[in-house]
């Protein structure tokens, strides 16, 4: 666990935070620490926070009176100590190009974005690679350290469904961060009897569970709309979860996370729910439609498509057996029939029960 | 790995085997062996044996005509070599008393029940009892061992809703014993396209975990009675997967199990679907039925009410932090309000996010 000696010279008591991106789980979020403090929720669009505060509703759910929404990023990081970026991987670093100028050293940054970042590898050029290194991949706190003065990162993740905490339900999460700083801010501004918050220093592990286990969802979802039921997605969890615990040794991440609030926990809620793009992704692609018309009708991405891509170059490059990454990406990008992966799935030669403790 | 060297005298091709149980998960493995050979089911009742040989229906899904029932121990003995008890955890050491003289050394006996023996304390004894130490408990292999001259023994645990199998949906489980033949004529016996099996060494792994994730499965029950979602029932497994490793751990058992098709994936299916007894007890206690009542409704017992005592007692005893075990034991055996015990879980100072690995 790491100290930064970097104190903001404005006063102590700086208490509003400030939530970067209105998505769907940036609205929940910022409800959740308005509970505790005021907040700046960021669109990039002046036409959708002016709408926020005027209406006070925001996809479909009521704006806690704390919440005030704002465009500018000057104005977001002269009025916010802590930040909670929670911006769809593709956009994040370009985001972060905005906020640049205006984060300081003494600023904190936990993101809450489930995905990874290529630089300036295009989709197309992503599509066209046969293999990724880990060198060409950043996570989204490598990509706050890159852009950013900012040297306190932090991430959040866990079982998050939106949608359950904008009905006011209970939940919880885990912040990672190597700095215990982070920890105990993100603590402080999130915690409360509905939402439990946990801290690890492993980031790295925390990062990658987020972002991989969107593709078990997908997975999960595609066997749900084939009519399987959870005996099969069950499996697919366990079988999925030694995948991505591979894929993550093989990028350097370690292995604990995997077993704790952002590892299990996040998979089983996403794997098992409608409440889940990720899950409802595949859903609509195991009862028969097309990939295109699915992503053509989505208001938000479904960061698995692309965690998707990604996955599947890195176990070329890095010469793993994964199956599920295999087979389920042949049935995205390349239209192979989804009951064909259930078979290959169903008799694929798996030797052992647990390989990876 | 153990080698024995038993032979049956008789014919080496002796091809049927036989199913000791004809309850629901009884029948659902009775049809997937009858896919590769012929079975016989045992019923200690003569007349539900004979019903389900007349009418080939039982417990409301079709007989697969390679089944025959029975209910002769001496019979069941002397036509099958490979005999799978699946028995109530407070029925099985008397059934096993029926077969005692019958079985011989060269018999291969593999279990499918996932509850915990008490020996000679009955259950008046045991809700008396303040604390129970291992040497009380007995796993299933180990009452096999104590009542008959059976060596060869193993069990079957993993993702197995009963239901689902009968409605054809394909699954995995996992045969666990110290004898690898005992894994592999298991596997010769129910492997199919539609049924994966695995292996493992970590027979008493297995069988804790089998017993324990009943209490998991309760308490995610009793979270969607009250209305909670998918969000807290997640890191209700989280949690619980962690409690029940450190409980196995007291008790002499690896890890390695927990994280595989026994562990999580029998954990997943049963804490997320009303097909579970242990799942549907819960949730009905969550709605606000009394326990007696359910307990009077139900043909078959939910094993996770009888393992939930026996665990609070083994927890008192090794000193454990248990609080899920702790708390849904109040509810379930003394009236402790379900909302009651749902705050306490929310707020329970867990300190860390994952602290087995």
């Amino acid at each position: 666990v790491r100290v930064a000696l970097y104190f903001c010279p404005m006063e102590h008591t700086k208490k509003t935070v400030g939530v970067i991106g209105a998505g769907s789980f940036g609205s929940a979020l910022a409800g959740l620490l308005a509970e505790n403090q005021p907040v700046l929720l960021y669109s990039r669009k002046t036409e959708v926070a002016e709408s926020i505060n005027k209406t006070r509703i925001h996809n479909g759910f009521p704006i806690h009176p704390n919440i005030t929404a704002i465009s500018s990023p000057m104005e977001m990081a002269e009025r916010c100590n802590l930040l909670f970026p929670v911006i769809a991987s593709d956009g994040f670093r370009s985001v972060m190009k905005l906020y640049a100028d205006h984060l300081k050293p003494w600023h904190i940054l936990i993101h809450g974005t489930k995905g990874l970042d290529l630089g300036n590898l295009s989709q197309v050029d992503l599509q066209a690679a046969r293999h990724l290194h880990r060198r060409q991949i950043n996570t989204m706190s490598e990509v706050i350290l890159q852009e950013t003065s900012v040297v306190r990162v932090g991430c959040l993740s866990g079982p998050n469904l939106a949608r359950e905490i904008q009905l006011g339900q209970p939940a919880a999460t885990l912040i990672a961060s190597r700095y215990s700083e982070v920890i105990e801010t993100g603590i402080a501004a999130l915690h409360s009897h509905r939402f439990s918050v946990f801290g690890s220093p492993e980031i790295l592990g925390a990062e990658l569970s987020g972002a991989f286990k969107n593709i078990i969802a997908l997975a999960s979802g595609i066997l749900a709309g084939l009519g399987m039921g959870r005996n099969l997605q069950s499996m697919l969890i366990t079988k999925g979860l030694s995948e991505i615990i591979h894929l993550a040794d093989a990028l350097g991440a370690g292995k604990t996370a995997f077993f704790g609030t952002a590892g299990i926990g996040d998979i089983v809620a996403t794997a098992t729910s409608t409440d889940s793009r990720n899950y409802s992704f595949g859903l609509r692609i195991g009862q028969g439609e097309k990939v295109p018309d699915i992503v053509n009708s989505l208001k938000e991405v479904a960061e698995g498509v692309r965690t998707l891509l990604i996955a599947r170059r890195l176990i070329r490059q890095y010469k793993l057996h994964s199956p599920i990454v295999y087979i389920i990406h042949k049935v995205v990008f390349e239209e192979y029939p989804a009951d064909k992966a259930l078979s290959y799935l169903i008799d694929y030669p798996y030797t052992i029960d647990v390989d990876f403790v």
